[in-house]
């Protein structure tokens, strides 16, 4: 009894804001020592509004999780905001942001500073995912921890001796502008050979369409009656667990491609653990398996040894998750 | 007059000890705020002692040094000791060593404190290269620093976030173990394709050696007059430098392939600074040009803007200043 009264003594309050390409997020977050609850959840489409009106929706409903919270006597201690794209961490300040229009060079941190009256820091989306796994979730208690979000594109997060790592110009983290084929396909980054020009969805749905144009032998062929472009990563894990061949093999090679970039980055980091997201990764052991394998046969013995390969816990979750932990963990160390 | 005084009162003296495969070097270092000197100097060849002996000579020359400085009324704090090699940092443990046989799980840390009665700390050569750098070399004042040895090895050592970045066993910083190309050539640590089964010096003069037997038109023909095996580096070097052309591209395809690792680091780490030493790097502007031309094609635009790649600046000298330097920066941060 004395103990819970301890510990909700130490509960400690911050909003979180996913700010995605679909939609904006914002999440009243309660912590304690050991865990975390979401104890109000606003949201709306990010294309209804443009970079004016959006700061603005930002403030009005900021002022509303904080106002909800004092009102039950709670001190709400900042917000925390994720986004798509490269930010200033120390100054606030977005560069650009992918896939949402005219978010160049904006000071959002300032700008939501001086109307919600409370800290806020913002930082990219996979840094967060990284926050948010290693303090609660998958890679809760390691020190170096590396995340994937395997999407569109392949982003990634390092928490490096506790901490998140960005990097001189917070530039870190791009896993999938790695190369793994000196003279491979160019990329769009200017790069050749990229992981993300293997792996990123649209790549393995292209690769798997040109094989099943070509007269691959799958039940697709069937449920696709012709219209290849309609296959989706959902229907190549459906027909992968059903054991089709064609499917379990374009896991496969996705798995190998970032099973090599992996042991590249285990290989210069000895991470402790790997984890997982985004849409691609929703393939799970499909995709897992052979990544394990690649990674066991590439990188070397002493680093694999030890060393974890799981899914995200939080899922579409940890952006928002991440996002309140970083008013929290800005002066705190994590992990061990 | 009296900042002289205060100087010499801040003097902190260690000894540095590079555990090299060819010669064991000792030196007794004084540290002021800003600069360093070696006072005492030592060495011997590894190859005479076997493992015990070479212990006994250690703890013999340590603390020959050691009395020499508290002679004069100074006390030596600490001995710090690179090996080529990995090692449980915190333990004092040498897994094993590079071309030095015999050393299998060796307490190295607690052999010779029992002897030399002051603490000493042991860590991998690349890492303390890098320590040295990035303390008063190179790399001075930057934060995020990625050092290479190019030898017969390629290796790597990381000061990120201002403290040396070695990994969860201590493996961190393989660089010339990330694969370049997924097919590749099956290296030594069992991967494919691993940059130093390019740019090894190994592997350098084997490409060339065989483009010449193939009748390769270069002036080195009538230096080696058939007698290809008697290729170095250095006289690849030498003739590149008198514009044959041959040797000006062993050396463009040396710095291509450097330059397409290093380009996955930058996308990685985006770091301040990345120093190249060891004796490939001898080959100075002719690897460096192709290199910094190679990483800046392919690595993201805003990671290359302000990042510097330059030569070490203590060369055979950074594993002894390093060494020496371990003892007085286990507990300080680095950089700016």
């Amino acid at each position: 009894m004395q103990e819970d009264k301890h510990k909700a003594a130490n509960a400690r309050y911050t909003i979180g804001v996913d700010f995605g390409g679909t939609y904006v997020k914002l999440a009243l977050v309660r912590f304690s020592e050991k865990n975390f609850k979401i104890e109000g959840y606003s949201s709306f489409p990010t294309k209804n509004y443009n970079r004016d009106s959006l700061i603005e929706q930002l403030v009005i409903r900021i002022i509303k999780l904080k106002a909800e919270s004092t009102y039950k006597g709670n001190r709400v201690r900042g917000v925390g905001i994720g986004v798509p794209g490269r930010v200033d961490f120390n100054q606030g300040l977005v560069f650009d942001l992918t896939n949402v229009p005219g978010w160049k060079n904006v000071h959002l941190k300032e700008a939501l500073e001086s109307k919600v009256k409370i800290p806020v820091l913002i930082d990219n989306d996979a840094n967060l995912m990284a926050l948010a796994e290693s303090r609660f979730g998958a890679a809760k208690g390691y020190k170096n921890c590396i995340c994937v979000t395997m999407g569109t594109g392949i982003g990634g997060g390092l928490i490096l001796n506790g901490k998140i790592y960005r990097g001189m110009n917070f530039a870190a983290g791009e896993i999938g502008h790695m190369s793994i084929s000196e003279d491979g396909p160019v990329c769009v980054c200017g790069g050749r050979g990229c992981a993300e020009r293997y792996i990123g969805n649209r790549y393995i749905l292209e690769q798997a369409t040109r094989k099943l144009r070509a007269g691959a032998r799958s039940i697709l062929r069937e449920q696709l009656q012709g219209k290849y472009s309609n296959l989706t990563l959902e229907m190549l894990n459906k027909a992968a667990r059903m054991k089709d061949m064609f499917s379990l093999l374009i896991w496969q090679e996705a798995g190998k491609h970032m099973g090599t970039v992996l042991a590249n980055v285990v290989n210069l980091l000895n991470p402790e653990i790997i984890v997982l997201g985004g849409g691609v990764a929703n393939a799970g052991s499909l995709l897992l398996d052979p990544i394990r394998r690649v990674v066991k046969e590439r990188a070397f013995q002493v680093s694999c040894r030890n060393l974890k390969i799981i899914s995200s816990k939080f899922r579409g979750k940890a952006g928002i998750i991440g996002a309140a932990l970083l008013i929290l963990t800005s002066k705190e160390k994590l992990g061990k």
